[in-house]
């Protein structure tokens, strides 16, 4: 397994930041306390009027706050210099994130309040989602992100690969499960979730012994063990990130289960062979809009005639790009779809939707736990890489609980076969077995 | 109620091919037996050639039988008259049924395996796919079918006043449902099977003593007592079919519901009121594609910020009209639609798709319950009207069992709310309750 360690630099490394701390961001920035201008009060509210005055405060880098209603404020926002107001003004969606690791931003309160209270505003502020739309818009065409197979070996590479140990510090200690665990009953401990996800995916592919599967995207291997262990499969997983096979096979063969689960360190376009199943989970996000044909092509060159599939994914009610910041500093790549986006992959095909469920609430309780969690390796994470990891990390966290919260994000599994297989099961009920908890 | 009989025609009724019969389908039509020329057979093995060689025969008019292998087939097309042959080379799709229904083209065998052995031909018959597809294409652009709000009436009319009579024939007896029953136990009656797929709907929308329900396209109002007699919820029920609305009304009183369901003779789209419920099912085949974004401006007008919603409706894997004899015969302005069709309704105003079920196969079980009991009155329809309508419906029947069973045709039932309602279950266990046989 890596150890990063902070003398351990590469220019991979997924966060850059601590450049930023010092005002190495742009050469010219003062990050020194300076008087506060006219010109800086209407900027700051402003700010808050975008937003459509929403409730909390913005106090300057001379402790002046601005209001915008005589309630108290839920939060403070500290804007510690002048330049970090000015861009915020200029691209909220995607400075606040470094200004806000690097703490040049600073949130006084609940975070995750302030970020829900913000989701929320920004709904009902035409003209920031406007101007918000609009420097997405401009900032993606300046980074276009083509996910060619080089390019989504660096994606993955950016994010996945930044150290086994940093995850397992705060993923479910089982499985490593790094999607939305499933909490039928909400006061599921993360690991009872991530069992209960796995198994409602082994049930809606109808797994039994014998069944060749096929995965997509197979993380650290958690279903693809799930799936040999207690549904006698014989997996065969396809995942890009060197760390993360290494520690997958690792584990696989500790299990003993290395003779039913091989692990191939490839794209997903280049699965080959015949299957009974075709699984991903979490997968399609880094996929990209412009290859769900090409993925509904892999998967009818490899799935058999009577085979099922199952596809679970980040996504969205409406077509929106991902938040800026995180697209940037956390998932190069990546894209959250709507279910009519998703249909790309079906359609060419005739694949038929045999069943579409959106576990959302589930995501927001996933992330909490893991938020928890976090919080509690903080220390030590800030040891091994700086604090504005930790911070930025701690954002992408609470901020995924906001966006999960509020409906900005949708979790779909879609299940689907071919179009002419009669081989399925007249209910749903399989899914509940009334022997257990969930 | 209405009554049709032989003697009440009207410029509106909806078969009119008694003309056809005698030849009147082009007044220069000569049906008397003539001999066959050389053209005529290389055009009947030009027909099944098209077909790519499905396992049946053509029977022409002076006895003699095209084979296209040595094996015997499954079925013989007897074809009565050369101008029939001519008609079903230019547009199977189209005039096949015509020609089915006033008896110039008989099947002899198994009218349900042609019928499946045909969609299955015209999946694997590349040169047949894209000639059928310009002539669909090209019906249609003759044919605009606008849906307006006169329109919309005049389609329904069409199908749905043609007698109450006539449907109480061989629907299920209780709540005359005209959609796709829910068979979770497939040896269900068809009675016991539409009541499992009225309280399938019910516990989807989770429906409780005084939700107040909006329904759009009610039918004979089945789904409307059955919400207010075993959920206590109070309807308001839409409907632009007159003869539907005046059985619901006299049914619905009757039952002593009348206080808690009340009919309105009026388009979905103009629904007013507020609503914890919205519920359509069956409706969304003649909504027409257009329209979607209409219907969701509905839906978002009408559900309140905590309000549940349900679509049924029939559709694809890929987007395709309707069957262009269906479409001109049976159900004028018809559409089935894919799921990534359907999301027109949902993404204007964001609301958040929670559940997804395809019931195709609960759709052919369904039509062979209304076939067999059809085929128990068919003397007695033919005395009301005559035996091209016997044969037409015949037709329709077994061809739409035939489309459901090859995955031709879906059935789509989708469970949404609004993006922002948090008030969403954490599993859909409740639709499968322990204590009943579904």
């Amino acid at each position: 397994m890596q150890k990063n360690t902070n003398t351990e630099k590469n220019k991979t490394a997924p966060f850059e930041l601590q450049a930023l701390a010092g005002g190495g961001y742009n050469t010219d920035v003062d990050v020194s306390p300076a008087s506060v201008s006219t010109l800086d009060r209407w900027l700051a509210r402003k700010l808050l009027g975008l937003l459509a005055h929403p409730p909390f405060s913005v106090v300057l880098w001379n402790d002046e706050e601005i209001l915008t209603s005589t309630t108290k404020p839920l939060v403070r926002v500290h804007i510690h210099d002048s330049q970090a107001l000015h861009q915020l003004l200029m691209n909220p969606a995607l400075h606040f994130g470094d200004l806000y690791s690097v703490g040049r931003v600073q949130v006084e309160g609940d975070l995750l309040s302030f970020l829900i209270a913000t989701y929320q505003a920004l709904k009902t502020a035409p003209p920031f989602r406007k101007l918000n739309k609009a420097q997405t818009y401009l900032f993606n065409i300046n980074r276009p992100r083509l996910n060619k197979i080089t390019d989504s070996r660096d994606n993955m590479h950016y994010h996945y690969d930044i150290g086994n140990d940093f995850y397992e510090g705060w993923l479910d200690c089982e499985a490593m499960q790094y999607t939305c665990a499933y909490f039928p009953a909400p006061e599921m401990t993360l690991e009872q979730a991530q069992r209960a996800k796995l198994d409602h995916v082994c049930r809606k592919l109808r797994l039994k012994p014998g069944d060749r599967v096929v995965e997509a995207g197979g993380g650290w291997g958690g279903l693809a063990r799930h799936m040999a262990k207690y549904y006698g499969a014989k997996v065969r997983s396809y995942n890009i990130s060197h760390q993360q096979i290494l520690y997958a096979r690792e584990k696989t063969k500790a299990a003993g289960l290395d003779e039913n689960v091989e692990f191939v360190e490839d794209d997903y376009r280049n699965i080959s062979g015949e299957y009974d199943v075709f699984v991903s989970v979490g997968m399609l996000e880094h996929v990209g809009r412009e290859h769900y044909r090409e993925l509904g092509d892999t998967i009818h060159r490899c799935l058999l005639p009577q085979g099922r599939g199952l596809i679970h994914s980040i996504g969205r009610n409406k077509p929106e790009l991902m938040n800026a910041w995180i697209e940037k500093r956390i998932f190069p790549g990546a894209y959250p779809p709507t279910l009519r986006e998703m249909m790309n992959i079906f359609e060419t095909h005739e694949f038929s939707v045999l069943d579409v469920e959106n576990l959302r609430l589930h995501y927001a309780k996933t992330l909490k736990h893991w938020l928890a969690r976090f919080e509690q390796q903080a220390e030590k994470v800030e040891k091994t890489f700086d604090s504005a990891f930790v911070r930025a990390w701690r954002l992408y966290l609470t901020g995924s609980i906001a966006a999960f919260n509020v409906g900005a994000m949708q979790l779909f599994q879609v299940v689907f076969t071919r179009g002419a297989n009669n081989d399925i099961p007249w209910s749903r009920k399989h899914l509940y077995p009334t022997n257990e908890s969930d």
